[in-house]
């Protein structure tokens, strides 16, 4: 599974993907009818492992069947029964609802997601750690509003680069863990009180089946969602970082600027002497579509209503998907991007040197004072540097 | 090509699909070879159609291509040369760019989407037509914020879905003709006045192409994006309008309320009593999530810089294919709901007789006149309904 | 009115401000009360214009009011009530309903907005046509995804910018005629039935109030708001187009490019010597907000149910305010970027100059035609550019 | 300030209104000039209180004069450097830039929005767990996808509500205190540094500026704005929480169902029997609104370039500004809605009653088990609520 539409798309890989969301659904089913029999529920011949059961060949039909009901689960437990019949079959899914399946898949997608944004920013910081120490006194232009503003260093902006990154980091550091959906039709467990006995027992078949799945135990949040919509929203904020990064690079590629370049540009269909920019394109065109699915999430949420929502729900899961996808690409985009960097510290110190009445301010301030005008204007880069590159090896050494 | 996370997908089928965008592509280049050969340009050996030359075989290797020079172009140029050879081979994609395959491309893909939804409207609107004659007289409930507020008929209620769909039809019927782009490398069609040996002949090339492709021509629009921002926009208003229709059904179909309800509601996996307004809520799903698609051509749109975008451009693709696919997949959902449109009109008639205190208005307006009140305060129903009908008829004999 | 903290606003004066609305309601009240009496329901002495019966001064607690019934009608019938008496009070907004007052005075706000974007455009187009002509054949560098890419002339890139405002121009003179809202409590103008005495008198309130007032007569749309969505869309189209421009100017008016620059740049709070593009930089902001205004007009039409919506319809009113005077002001800074627009036509040459490569694709045209280069490599650019002009001469002929 | 056309807004009261940012702006200058004379660089007649010196009066003018230069921040300069004159005039503004002064200033009326929803967080928290309590065993219909699902009780209901109201408040909690911005021209502190002398006296001032404003120090974020997407995503999440309430009452106070009501209704301009859930209506149509507000933050960001953004950043400034005042308000809103709340406990009691169907699932679960049913068929919903209560209480406790 890739799209043509989306240059990148592949870096993706099976993330999140048709089949890997398939499987998803089908772990979610193995686990419960594990955590049925470990609770004495169902016969120990029910324990069956269903992975195998279904494949990328059944995709097609339960896609189209799914909208009869409106969710995919229904058409996978069709094919679970029908292939293994016995007790597997008579025991999947008891006690649970497709809400349950849905969205613990969901988490299983995002959990894979998540980890590899996770890896990618931990590797940029290492990137542009050492960047912004290798330029750190290196001269160049500070830009306002496109115009030439005053001294600063190529560390420095790389500096302002890292700030970004773990910024993303952060924020992804402070998301609850990610929790199972265990409620049953009306997320009281009802059914799975019915077959554990009692309300006790019950309730420890959603801490059960976290445990099988690594995800954390939770009452059940159908219609509270902002489990979904804090991970998109955390997902925009590293594609904010990549896009402020690939903004730069964009810029400062234009050969009238030239101190930034990618290491393997992009050619033409036409024309053979063009080095684009590529993937400081492409990381761009994620962030300007990225906003909007995260939005789309909230939209949904938005829409919570009864025990179950009537289309918020819905809305959900393309949107989650797409974003989740969208940002690992980038993300590989960007570890790549950085990686191959090529920075011409010379054309920098040089577009410096050309700017001019940069010094005014100093000038001003020097009357200020009455004392003499500093050897240089770059005023504290150092020390913030030195800061931005503290909180970079406390990531790091953490990792 | 379907997606297991947006039930109903497979309706869309191969619309703007992966496979179909590859074909269109194709054609394109096919299309262009022609061009060059009817203008005595290319030699008749260099006519070739190419359209067998690739498979979705080749879509996992095109898509993949795909980052290194940020859009697909060359990759199928690579593909089609090392598999045509000689006159087309050296011919093929002589004087234009990606951007013109790329855009023309979509131009077809998005045309068949049109198509599609104009039929599905067209349908829609001789369905609620004859909903609306059936039901013309059939006494509701009028409610307003979600309370009881006059009497009005069924008949009503569905000539306002009808305004709604002829709004989607007429925005639709505005749309300019789907343009052909022809520009070359910097929109000025400079290799093809080269390769003509005259401007004048040059332009013919793009007439030519759109003839062929039965697009319309136009001067190159690489960064003047309406084009795609009003499809774009058309297509959302169409799901406004059947999110109106959605959303009454959904809420009426609540068995409290009872007045309306699907031919054929969806079931659940754990509840076999259910009859769930499956096609309803996967409207409403789509509606949530179409404007933000469009506001991302926009965004996308907005972005036009030089004479070639740099990301502005490459966001574009999916989410006008992703728009355009949900719209075609709702248009079907919607045309089904309508045609198997359960009305409860005893229900309807019940829940107005209970509705308490509706005809306070009317005392007053009587006290006011001074006047008796008129036998029932339905008001200009009949007249508003034939007058929406009048509209539904004459699309529908234009069609 | 003016808003801090978006510079510019105040070239909105005041279109769609809190005071133009509250004397648009008013409006709608005067002529609902004048419709009354021309249709002989009303004696002549409730005639009354209450234009001067409310000022800004009551501004605020018609807003403090508005939220006990969720909008500010009852709150300026209370105040209009209270200040004529008599018959005008007895008869004001008999047969109306609060909703009927909100979209018709949107409507005469929206309309105000409207003639001035169109004004805007007609100005922006006259001047680019000039230059367009002036610099039709001055030379300079085509870039793609920030890289050159071939020769073009500045005439050329003005003549694009030249197609986007008539793309804008041409979709708002696709909107249809803003419509007068009149359907009473549920749509069915069931209160005039009972004033006039028969449907027929009541539907020609609806078109005496339109022509009052000036605008469209329609069946109540109440909850068919693609009027409202398709001025949105319309409003957004435009400012994408400028956005456009302002891309190009900002980028251009770097230094290390200078091709662009405008006339009357801005300064700086510490560094005198800066010379910001600031309406560049003014009309972008606006067009990264726009896309999301007009989706959420988009979102609130989704929302359509019942005979008047629960939330949509609320969800409507500022985004459309807030779109149109953002969209007023960009017009009025795009007319002044481009008034102002200082063209370094030698630096525009001596960057073409100074590009590399750009000839490569015509070496290759060349060798495919066995003819010699010709003279320059900028193709249809004459013709191009004569057909923009063509299509603005029939604009400006137009108006 | 008040807006007309956002019923409700006069909550927000002074929260980030045009007054209360000027006021901000102008508490940052005197802070900072606070700092330079406590730093030892400017002498003590340079301390100056210029709160009295700009008043509401001002606004109209700095808000006109704020296009010039794209911010307002030199306008405010010119009014008190006219209107205090001597050393504070001579001090004032030395060694920040306006970027420093817009961004504190956004923090400041920002913090005072966030606050405002932590305490009415807070307060419904209260609320709603009382009505869990009370509510705890009232029996009551869970509804799926807008049909009869299960059995439930009306206090799991509430306890849904809570998780959201909980969820949004630890957002809140996780966010980053809010950071002072003081980095000068170009985020060097070259001016400070000149100003002291020493780089490492320029760093603390940053740090005494915060101090006196009671905000974290941080090193310059001009270009790395996750501070203020973060921000606005926690808005929206908390929004989302309070539409889900909403949608439950809008829907249960439809006559039809009639188990929740608003204690006080809205009425209408011409039906004196109305009701209508007007809160509801107005916290949806925010709910509906901030989505793309958010969004736009995050577009904003994702066009960070160079030392200071060509316009993402002066997208943010209006877009945190109204997403800050629709959310406070909202929140007064919910906060009213549940403290009024009207529950018909016999109604829903009824309403289950008359429910079919519902147990289907218990008899499947009771003949897998082979155990008689048990007596009544909610699960564990009792343990449910607990847990979510004592999340509540652990709130409340810490507050």
């Amino acid at each position: 599974m890739t799209d043509l539409l989306w240059p990148g798309d592949h870096r993706a890989g099976h993330t999140f993907s048709d089949a890997a969301y398939l499987a998803a659904m089908v772990r979610v089913e193995t686990a419960w009818l594990s955590v049925l029999v470990a609770a004495g529920i169902a016969p120990g011949s029910a324990r069956a492992d269903l992975t195998a059961a279904v494949s990328e060949a059944d995709l097609e039909a339960v896609a189209v069947a799914a909208e009869a009901t409106g969710n995919p689960v229904i058409g996978v437990l069709d094919l679970l029964r029908g292939r293994t019949g016995g007790e597997p079959a008579r025991w999947l899914h008891r006690g649970l609802t497709s809400q349950d399946v849905i969205d613990t898949a969901l988490m299983l997608c995002l959990r894979d997601a998540l980890e590899r944004v996770r890896d990618e920013l931990t590797s940029q910081v290492r990137t542009v750690a050492a960047l912004t120490e290798t330029y750190r006194d290196s001269p160049m232009l500070a830009r306002t509003l496109t115009q030439p503003a005053a001294p600063t260093t190529l560390g420095m902006k790389f500096a302002n680069w890292l700030a970004g990154l773990l910024d993303g980091a952060d924020t992804l550091a402070t998301l609850p863990a990610l929790p199972v959906q265990a409620g049953g039709a009306a997320g009281t467990l009802a059914a799975a009180t019915e077959l554990t006995g009692s309300p006790t027992e019950a309730l420890t078949l959603s801490g059960r089946l976290a445990t099988a799945l690594g995800l954390a135990d939770r009452p059940p949040w159908h219609t509270s969602r902002s489990v979904v919509t804090r991970a998109g929203d955390t997902l925009v904020t590293c594609c904010d970082a990549w896009a402020h990064i690939a903004n730069d690079v964009a810029a400062s590629s234009r050969p009238e600027i030239g101190e930034l370049a990618e290491g393997r540009g992009g050619g033409s269909s036409t024309m053979p002497h063009k080095n684009n920019p590529v993937l400081s394109i492409l990381i761009r065109r994620t962030a300007l579509v990225a906003p909007s699915l995260a939005a789309t999430l909230h939209v949904a949420s938005a829409h919570s209503i009864d025990e179950r929502s009537d289309g918020g729900w819905h809305a959900e899961w393309t949107a989650l998907r797409t974003l989740s996808r969208y940002t690992v690409s980038a993300a590989g985009q960007t570890t790549e991007l950085l990686a191959g960097l090529v920075v011409d510290a010379e054309r920098a110190a040089a577009n410096l040197a050309t700017a001019g009445g940069l010094l005014e301010e100093q000038r001003m301030m020097a009357e200020l004072t009455g004392r003499g005008a500093r050897r240089d204007y770059t005023g504290v880069v150092g020390p913030l540097i030195d800061a931005v590159l503290r909180r970079a090896h406390r990531l790091l050494d953490a990792t």
